[in-house]
């Protein structure tokens, strides 16, 4: 980004998205002097509540967008499943970081896999699916389990769908709504693990502590550092997530979702999915970090240097999903425990309506 | 406070003053899911960049005081010379926690040192200045040197002038404006310290460890956690707090500032003031212990349990006065340490424009 100057304190940044990533980004930003402009079609949106200035409208609105481009300073977003068409709008008026070169990846599972493949990167055995036919000749390429996931607009276990040995494969197809899809194989995997990693304008990356998560029908359900990794594990993680980065041009911070798998006897890593953005799994770096992951992107975005990654505390990150956000008087009670709450108006099964933090004395590296 | 209700997630927290002090309060209460609805009569109120809604009015508008009463679940302050009518009026309405019988007499220094050495707690001598004749008896009093400052609207420093030995007593009522003021005696200290004390609904009271404070020009520069006291010392200081607290039934964070000096031998405190909300001095909390002070007085105001004080780090929080903010990139790199920008439009001498805390290991209680 030779062209464009770093932000100064005072400065707006513009945030696509309005939900719970993008309202601590908001914070994260004010903690460092800058203010922050949220753009988001729904009226509830749980940032709004933190951010300077708001603008309600759908994200094909172009004089919205284009008012919105006026009175920013940046744009970033929240969330990958924004319409790359908007990002490429604003690009036009107004600097977008990360820009649509590191979005358009992440909004198709097929691209992010081929794209990670050709790095040499491991991934899944994975296949294309446009039509129904396509699943039988994918089936043979990545054998049973095996997980059809639409390639647009996935998230927390969204589109996707199991078969297993037995199962009608045309189910499968029918039940994420017979649309493009990618075929994945089934990893014996020991654990999940993601790293969060930020890079700056110049190409400098700071990596958190590498997390180990656990998902529960599709959704993070916690995340605890340090991961049960070895170091060198932890440092190919990293190096994998910096490969990626740099080969889409990433600006901020990117996650990187991976499969830990014992093959030959050795642990292997394999890269489930990336996200162009703050993640869940980085939740705790708020707690137990120098650095929060929030703060980490503001700061890449903004052309500044990248904060302190190092973790003080050992930490366990829980989400609080749906009805379990009604035990916040007992988790408030806790000692050793931070908690979050979202501030979103409606509790839905399945929602993530907050998160809580349980912080302990630092064990290890 | 047996009728008031608890405040649950989504409940609406106004505050009154949109400073540095009310933008860290809102950004606490909106990690916690509550919302704010800050009250300022300056357009250009840091806080406002971070709350659901503002007002913009003086604090004796009563129109706009009462649709601001209607329009939240409970009241706070950020600063202690909120006028105390605003505050009773407010009563008459809403709950507004600490009330205003903790407000006022942390708004008269005459009547702050009556009530502390009255609970037979240390203070400085002190004697009533009301008219320019008084100040030699005063003197007598104290002896020299002393400090001659207004009984009202002090803070960083403001409304004080020094009489040392030879000095003509009557500069000095003059210097602060020939208003109703006390004359403090000079402490021979060893150093400065505070607590910062909350005081929940029901009584239970949880304190920060004891923080060490260094004044530049009757402004706080710089705070360190542990201070250098015995725990003895540092217990002693906690229990002042909290009867002080007791006392005047405080809700919230209440900030003592005490001289340590040596007498006898052995170390004695002394009050020096109390503020009843969050202080500069408590800063470094957001960075370096579970809860932060800011935390604690929305969890206070708002009936729930108090948080966890302790603390993870080591600290030293440094202020960015006036010109001093300019230093900020060279800040943003240095690891260990978080930036915090408040936002304010414009730099002026003296002006708290942000502030830094260098955090390491813990090394002890």
């Amino acid at each position: 980004m030779p062209d464009l100057p770093a932000l100064r304190p005072g400065m707006i940044i513009g945030i696509l998205g309005g939900g719970q990533l993008g309202r601590m980004l908001a914070m994260a930003a004010a903690e460092l002097g800058l203010s922050c402009h949220v753009y988001c079609p729904d009226p509830k949106s749980p940032a709004f509540a933190v951010a300077a200035a708001r603008t309600i409208a759908p994200y094909d609105d172009e004089s919205a967008l284009a008012a919105f481009a006026g009175a920013v300073d940046l744009v970033t977003f929240e969330f990958e499943n924004i319409p790359v068409g908007t990002v490429r709008f604003l690009e036009g008026r107004v600097a977008v970081l990360p820009g649509s070169g590191a979005l358009e990846p992440a909004q198709d599972r097929l691209a992010e896999k081929q794209l990670i493949s050709g790095l040499g990167i491991p991934v899944a055995p994975f296949a294309e699916v446009s039509r129904q036919a396509d699943i039988y000749s994918a089936l043979a390429r990545t054998g049973r389990p095996a997980i059809l996931k639409t390639r647009r607009m996935g998230y927390d276990g969204k589109g996707q769908a199991l078969i297993r040995a037995g199962d009608d494969p045309v189910a499968a197809w029918r039940a994420i709504g017979e649309v493009p899809a990618v075929l994945e194989g089934h990893i014996a995997f020991e654990r999940e693990i993601s790293v969060i990693l930020a890079r700056g304008r110049d190409g400098a990356t700071a990596a958190f502590d590498v997390t180990e998560n656990v998902h529960e029908a599709g959704i993070l359900a916690r995340s605890s550092v340090p991961a049960e990794v070895s170091a060198e594990t932890a440092a190919e993680a990293v190096s994998i997530a910096a490969r990626i980065a740099e080969a889409v041009g990433h600006v901020g911070v990117l996650a990187v979702e991976m499969f830990v798998a014992t093959i030959g006897g050795r642990p292997k890593l394999i890269v489930n999915e990336i996200a162009p953005r703050v993640h869940n799994s980085g939740h705790w770096t708020g707690d137990a970090a120098v650095a929060s992951q929030f703060e980490q992107h503001i700061r890449a975005i903004a052309g500044w240097p990248l904060g302190d990654a190092g973790r003080h505390s050992d930490a366990v990150m829980i989400n609080l999903i749906g009805q379990a956000v009604d035990n916040w008087p007992a988790l408030l009670a806790e000692p050793g425990t931070r908690v979050h709450l979202y501030g979103k108006s409606e509790t839905l099964p399945g929602r993530k309506m907050g998160h809580y933090t349980r912080i302990r004395p630092r064990s290890r590296a």
